[in-house]
């Protein structure tokens, strides 16, 4: 029975990088299974609301969207055998770092993606990573080596 | 013997909110100590290669640094009975959101503080914290709330 | 392979709640496994001296049943991606509560589900939940909302 | 160096059985601190929007005085040796039945403390308890006895 | 998918109680999976030596045998829903005591077993268990009712 | 500061092993400190009948009794660095055996006391020892290389 | 449903230990799957630069390599039932000595397997072991044991 | 109050690398206290036999002191702030690195310490530690900016 890896697939949402991932693994044959976070922006921001009832203040309408949002992590995320973290070029992004810490404490692998522009201030992110890197082909080449000791040709 | 509060205090080092929240807790007599990062941004930024040799690699200068301020963060707010992370105006600071997320897994009690321009973008950061504030004024009375169970004047 | 998502109904045993959920999951396809307390009320009250032999005390009688259903809980409730509470009309339902402070202490997302009514005597346990709801119907969204990203049309 | 045994009274604060049972180990030269939530029922209820700001919906009211609450409770009750919890007369006291269950899921002693007339609906938080009383001085002598070994006289 | 649950099978080995509970287990259609200890009493004695070697002193020939047997312990007693105790009319037994133990620390259900002859002597074992009973056919009544909530006839 | 040592002496309560070991631990000096169950034999049977009500049935006379000593031994044992289980020559001792699968679960340092004549009955506690001894003097010598790295004269 | 057992295989990477594990399990049926570091010595030496960049340094090379390898014994020795570490006649075999101590420090059970030369260089790791053997053939008979109670004939 | 920092000095024992630590947190008034093994090289290998009696064949003899000296470890090592790990010149040290990995999982801070001829061989090792050092000054430089934020001059 192959073991099946899971990997959660954290960040930036506005580029496909997850689908270049699954891609490549699925070219690779890889026995991964992923999982992240609800990447539809809009449906994100207003799933507490929808669901829960309309809130006047802001606040409490990411709270209720964010909550619920959070059911999904604590499970999908803490069941994962590999965590890859991405930060794009756009936004605070401080939900990333939350989740890389959240994974850091449970003591789940980490990996985390993001361009050289970044590296200064992700610097305490990057040393709770097992592996830095900035490309989808890379987190592939990863999984991979870690899953079958190959390396790329 | 009284009890005495220790209150971890991560975030943001370009202003004296540290120092508020502790003259306004020797005013109040609370019995809470506080612990932090090394909140030099000098120091912190090349304590690694000051005592552990150059890199010519930013990305190594960097971690060895990192890894440093690991120790200390490990220790000092993995005893904390309360987390206070303080989002400021300025850069990116995504290690106070990874250490929001690293308290947060550990399940230790999580203050988030910061101003109303970035209550969007830390919806993820606040619903996992017990209280979102904006002042060091606010801690010190929560701290005196949650101690005491006085309220403010 | 679909993730099953395992999900305890604990709580109000009254009214056809759980019935309700499920039909709606269902209907959704929701690739949801449900468990929950023994709900048939006369057998979770004598079960224990139905079993091991009879006692004239009612605390004792009432004791070893509830032993045994804990059994039952601590297997199926611990083992749960996420647990809804519901309180309902009737009855003080302090096991209801005790569920959800053990699935709290646990880290398990919880959703508490009660009318209006309740809402202030229930503050510390809504306080702990990732979700308050108030009708099987909005259990059946967030969970299509977790598992799928899918919103209410 | 004496041991110092922290207990933890939860539950009903209507009446004055935590200070009979501080009497009556201080009578006894018992070695125990107590803690507790805050009894103040008012503070209790608005210490949320006193510190953090007024809020129309009474449902965001009480749920930002139960957190700050929380912080309260996940430090004293977490760390204490022994949780006494005590079912009054009046109310629903959820909150008590959520303590209970947070407490069992940690594995700390719990002492359950209620008269007979609740002995049915509270069967599951006594299945949990490893001693089931009445009366404030009933306390006391448990914990003379858990402490010194000394029995009633 | 039917939850199918583990039941781990300690102590007593001269008699064919395990047989009789699973004979029960069978005829009842109970989703169950049975583990146990070693029960050839003389391949558990001598396992150790039998592998790794003849020891002149019976207390080494003794050791390495319990630690082959631990190394099954650990994993399945460790991953048991449920942990059954038998204490039987003959010998010490301390080994299915330490099993007890063991499964109490780890927060397993226990299940203890014995005649009304060891009453006294277990009372420190059966208060740690959440059902004490004597014979196999109540051990298939209490799985019959933790599963299906169905009381004995 | 000089560290303190927490030792937990579990088991037989009819000969003086523990005032023994003090008294040497004394003599030599050692920072240690010990802790126990409650060793009046007629005290631990009785405390539960006198502190919580007279019961009819002996199993919940014992029961009552057995749950009010378990709250001391989850403190005291549970917080101990080293626990000393000691086997002596009367009754079944199954709370001693008991204790030491509880330490080994957690994973406290176990040193078990017995006779030659036990060896092969206790084989499977042995086992889980870092340590076992037949004296009082050589549980002192233990502490004293253990502490002091002191070794017998 | 056959349980199977997942068994991780540690240490030295330059004979084939391995593989007659295996073999010998296949000959005996055994309901076993195996996992192990990557056993490609260049492979695993060169991953890291050859997935993330080339480093001028040989300490980064290898502190590269060493943390994807890391992403790998992470998952498959943390979830194993059963840990072998075997110690060859080369080199310092300091990475077997760490999976060692990694695997008792999370309890899981542990069979060291080396040559009599290195019996007094290996105390510390055999003390924590279960299990101290010399030959694949004897990994398979205790597999054979652990698993089916079944001795060498 | 000032905290005290716990560090644990394990590995190498024939120089005198302890001491230079020590000496050098006096001169630098740290709030460090350190523990360490037994660092009597034939009272660490003897002290099993010493207490608990002699034994014909090596390996128990060895096996008895090993377990002694785990007492020790367990307490001291797993009660520490920060562990720091040095690996000499001579012998295989496996202990050393065994104390690494025990470290690594527990999830403590780890500085490993060693000279440049046994880099690649610990890089494993080096690996999971927030620090990797050559000399007592480094590990005293380190100390002094953890705990005081202060880089050497």
């Amino acid at each position: 029975m192959t073991r099946i890896w899971n990997v959660y697939l954290s960040g930036e949402i506005h580029t496909d990088w997850r689908a270049e991932i699954q891609k490549g693994c699925e070219s690779a044959g890889l026995p991964v299974e992923f999982s992240a976070p609800v990447t539809d922006h809009g449906a994100s921001d207003d799933c507490g609301v929808a669901i829960m009832g309309e809130e006047p203040n802001k606040f409490w309408h990411d709270h209720k969207g964010a909550k619920l949002n959070t059911i999904r992590t604590r499970s999908l995320l803490g069941e994962a055998d590999i965590v890859v973290v991405r930060f794009g070029d756009k936004y605070k992004q401080w939900n990333a770092a939350f989740d890389a810490g959240y994974a850091a404490a449970l003591g789940l692998p980490l990996i985390v993606m993001h361009g050289d522009e970044h590296q200064h201030a992700l610097k305490e992110v990057d040393a709770a990573a097992l592996a830095v890197i900035d490309t989808p082909a890379q987190v592939v080449q990863i999984l991979d080596y870690v899953i079958n000791g190959k390396l790329p040709a």
